[in-house]
């Protein structure tokens, strides 16, 4: 029987389980990357593992969210970050060295081997060939000390795609016309295998625009096949060593098909305020625009750039707009200020602003009140761009260029000048790996040095066999990640300070329930449907611990956030009889016995001391999961088997 | 009798009074400019003033200041200030574009013209032969609207160059020197005209280096003459028609005179905290530095950079130091970018920030905790970094790049690259000032947008003749605007609006002031000795009066504020007897009846109803001021003499 290519690296790296969908498995993983949102704690996670030295083939921390530094607390991160990674085998890219996805896959990304990644965009390094998958903070962790990585074994989606693009439509119209077609929810569980004829005329950061957005999916990664175009890739990145073919079997079985024609596509926009809300940019010409902002780690390649340099050439910015360029890495800067094209770009009257994620992550560039802005961005979700009444509109680099002169929504396949799209990709790129910093050889000499900002993350306990605590709050369905720990422009500087962030915890629901927690020594937390969806974002379980959470009790919970809930040692408990969560109120006093042998049963019951009920719980989790909570988290997990 | 350039200048634009040393008199201004953190609420008050058009020769509205947007209010301010300048007859140079001082040297700067600028750094056009003085925003929008602009007549200093600065010695150190030996306070009421064989060495960016840090002297401005080399460089900038000769008389009078030995200079650093606190590089090398910034009004000129290009080519910036480079405007930026230059400092490791002024101003860039940053700044005050413990530097380009790459505080005279200071100034600079918007010819057309941040000022109403008020607050001698009115990178996107910034107002003196004030419907503030001294911000007058202050009543008053609070309608009354400070207390009403009749007197007494005693205070004033006191500030003033 023939594998896929998903398969094909799964099978090499599988560590547990078998390759059956549905079924958990756990992969090696040969790469990880942090950014530093998330990186600080992960190190920290790290450090409290007391592994000396990472035993991955390459892991690599960057600086790429927090570059604004409007106070000490950035730079106090990016140091510490900077001497972890020194001590711990660890190479560190500094800021401005550009965007982690782009940085890694121009230096680091090697076909076959799988990378996991602190961030959701990870699946980037999907267009070298890697099996690239983005994860929590604590799972990159894992993963630096020799863990494993748990997932399901998914589905396998093949994209097949037929001919070619026309002039002014853009790789980034292709995930737009896959997330028109499948939605933000049809990639769970699910690996996007990019196949046929049309990936021969796609470069590898054409392909990387592709796997990036898959993100947007929900799917676990995509992935396009290593061929002669990655060959190429890693020729002019002086690293045609790495190079290894990998294709899927004729006889390869997937779960799934699409086809996708590229000569029919036409230029696209993901409309506010969701990635999948696609139009074409003909149902949308006119439009008044205020910003247009090119970058992120989805189009900021040299090809993206150089497009949008050679459009904007001669040509001046709409006076009612300001376009702002953000270049992905170090690399790209560089070689457009060598060949001519930063200074179109500044002459056009662009603003060009770090190598850096930026405007993306709403670090800077908000729009103004009500504005439209068109971004080649990834994510358009509503107040992302720290303007919560902004229209977002996710478009290719050829859109935003071109819109930026007109003023309006202007579609690229009519107004492109001609030859603009005339790009010579360089047989070599510019290779100077002078902002990263190697680990050293003896780790023996190296500080780490914390700031005031890095707190100890809360630590955990071995569970108890008696819960004796207070209803701390009660929340509705479909609670975020945002509701639970907030992240904003002034939050961000303190991702490595649990304690102040936990100040901010579920306070867009209940302005009083950190203090509450505080004044009563932890708590339980009672939740509707799907509590936890969202991002990654571990803090979202960090923050109840360090506030003392016990347990959620809840009607279901997101995927990820439980795994979190778990690997944090906070019981995630489902209601049996849902009718139970409307009996409960603030304050309830709730009692559970016989924790432990309850959880190796997978079922708890609660006694409501203050109504005088007992209420059915399941502890849906696995037995490694069991094991993890057991120990109080995969921290204290992690320290015994290593 | 000869006239010094000053005296030339004033003289050809008197509107009121005599040229006689302390006296006051009002001179016509040509040009103002304003940036965006004054620029709003200067804008507001023109507006106030309902002058349809301005009466300069030309007024441009500079974005330099809040350009990270970390939110909607940056932007929204941005636009505002750009359709407010469209209708009025304002230029707006667009965010990107530059830092005002830079661009407007290069672009508008006219010899023997007068500038007033809403920023404290406007003498930078001394450089050119302007007249260029800093003023309050009120100020800038009252020349705009045609009133002359009040000063008191300076005396004047003349500095004179001997000789010719050694390779690696900068017209920063030159100033460094000037500062060591005048301190801080050295310039108050005084203008410094350079003169002498040494100025002709020095091209006009190395002049306007040493009049923008004139400003730290605490000088009403700095002059040098135009010449040949200020033909040549307004011939570069394609505007030789805008030059005129301007060279003091042989036989003018100085009010002082001091001797600068160019040939015997070394390089300096203004060490932590403050500006005159010089010391030799040699005393300072080998210290450790965490970060260099090199860029600000002071110095990120073409030539600034392109020193600092040459001395990092081929070198890589110390792993332990962040490099970042500000360029000050789009022309230089452009320029760089086109000849290679750019490439050079991005090779090298440095980070570039966008063309404004950032870290100078905390905007962004905070060093780490406890960090050691050297900058080509102007201004090393504690916290201004947005660090509160970092140790700053303020030192040359030379020094700053040298620094930069061994990543200790390290002497340029031995340590530059032979040929590095070979720099050619290009014949013809790149002229484009497509981010310059034109105003418009009919201003009918033109709506002024404001966004949801952009409040109405508070409004005046004439002087009543009654006031019975409490004090609200009792605060003590040396009082700056920092603590009536914070100023830092959260608070700064609000300065255009006061209701929010007066919930801030006095808070580190008195964290409940606001609240008092507004329960008490306004009052009355008790001060010490040089209540208001610091930087010209008018926010610490118009706060107040949001919150309903009356009138201050301190042992004296810095000159500006004072001007402030008159010019915003609340009266500065002076204790007679300064120990009547001590008698009153927290809440105690005051009484002041016949207030009209006593304004006119200059002299009011208070009766402390609770304390059932009398207060005698001075109303010390001009007879100008008394009008516009009366009258309820200067907006309703210029609303009745126009």
């Amino acid at each position: 029987m023939g594998y896929t290519i998903t398969e094909k690296i799964i099978k090499n790296h599988l560590a547990v389980g078998e390759m059956v969908r549905g079924e958990e498995i756990a992969i090696k993983i040969d790469q990880t990357l942090t950014q530093d949102s998330t990186g600080t704690m992960a190190y920290l996670q790290f450090e409290a593992m007391e592994v000396p030295r990472v035993k991955t083939n390459r892991s690599v921390a960057y600086i790429d969210h927090n570059m604004l530094q409007t106070g000490p607390e950035n730079m106090d991160d990016h140091i510490y970050i900077q001497t972890v990674a020194k001590k711990h085998g660890i190479y560190y890219s500094k800021p401005g060295n550009g965007i982690c996805h782009q940085v890694n896959i121009e230096r680091f990304g090697v076909p076959g081997q799988t990378l996991l990644g602190s961030d959701s965009h990870t699946p980037t390094g999907g267009g070298v060939g890697m099996l690239a998958i983005g994860a929590g903070g604590l799972d990159v962790a894992v993963a630096m000390a020799g863990g494993p990585y748990y997932i399901t074994m998914p589905e396998i989606v093949k994209v097949e795609l037929k001919g070619k693009l026309n002039p002014g439509v853009a790789s980034k119209d292709i995930i737009l016309e896959v997330l028109k077609r499948c939605t933000v929810k049809g990639g769970i569980n699910r690996v996007f295998e990019y196949v046929g004829e049309g990936v021969k005329s796609l470069t590898v950061p054409e392909r990387a625009t592709i796997t990036n957005m898959g993100a947007e999916l929900g799917a676990t990664t995509s992935v396009f096949p290593s061929d002669d175009i990655t060959m190429q890739f890693l020729k002019s990145q002086g690293r045609e060593k790495d190079f290894v073919e990998l294709k899927a079997d004729p006889d390869a079985k997937y779960d799934l098909e699409i086809v996708v024609d590229l000569n029919e596509l036409q230029a696209m926009a993901a409309c506010p305020h969701s990635p999948d809300n696609v139009k074409f940019i003909s149902e949308l010409e006119g439009t008044k625009v205020n910003q247009v902002a090119i970058g992120s780690c989805t189009n900021s390649s040299y090809l993206d750039l150089m497009k949008a340099a050679n459009i904007l050439e001669g040509k001046t910015v709409s006076e009612n707009v300001s376009l702002v360029i953000a270049p992905g890495s170090k690399q790209v800067l560089n070689m457009l200020a060598e060949n001519g094209a930063l200074a179109k770009l500044i002459d056009s009257g662009a603003r060009i602003l770090e190598c850096g994620c930026g405007p993306c992550i709403g670090m800077g560039q908000s729009p103004n009140t009500k504005g439209v802005s068109l971004r080649t961005f990834n994510r358009n979700f509503k107040g992302r761009s720290g303007t919560v009444d902004a229209d977002v509109y996710i478009v290719s680099p050829e859109t935003a260029a071109v819109s930026a002169i007109t003023g309006v929504i202007t579609d690229p396949v009519k107004n492109i000048p001609v030859g603009a799209l005339d790009i010579e990709i360089p047989e070599l790129f510019k290779v100077n790996d002078n902002m990263i910093v190697e680990p050293a050889e003896d780790n023996n000499d190296v500080q780490v040095v914390k700031g005031p900002n890095i707190k100890p993350f809360p630590k955990t306990s071995v569970l108890e066999d008696k819960i004796d605590k207070k209803v701390l709050i009660i929340v509705e369905d479909n609670i975020t990640t945002d509701h639970i720990m907030p992240s904003n422009a002034k939050l961000l500087p303190y991702r490595s300070n649990i304690p102040y962030l936990s100040d901010y915890c579920l306070t867009p629901c209940d302005s009083e329930f950190p203090e509450r927690a505080k004044e009563n020594s932890g708590g339980i937390i009672v939740a509707g449907h799907n509590y936890g969806q969202g991002s990654s974002r571990e803090h979202a379980a960090l923050a109840p611990l360090y506030l003392g959470i016990k347990a959620v009790v809840a009607k279901s919970f997101a995927r990820i956030h439980k795994n979190n809930l778990i690997n944090n040692g906070i019981l995630p408990l489902v209601f049996v009889d849902e009718s139970d969560y409307d009996k409960i109120s603030l304050m309830d006093e709730m009692v559970m016995e016989n924790v432990l042998d309850s959880v190796g049963k997978k079922e708890m019951t609660i006694v409501d001391k203050t109504k005088d009920i007992q209420i059915k719980t399941k502890v849906d989790i696995t037995d490694r999961q069991i094991d993890i909570i057991k120990k109080g988290g995969l921290i204290n997990y992690m320290k015994e088997i290593n």
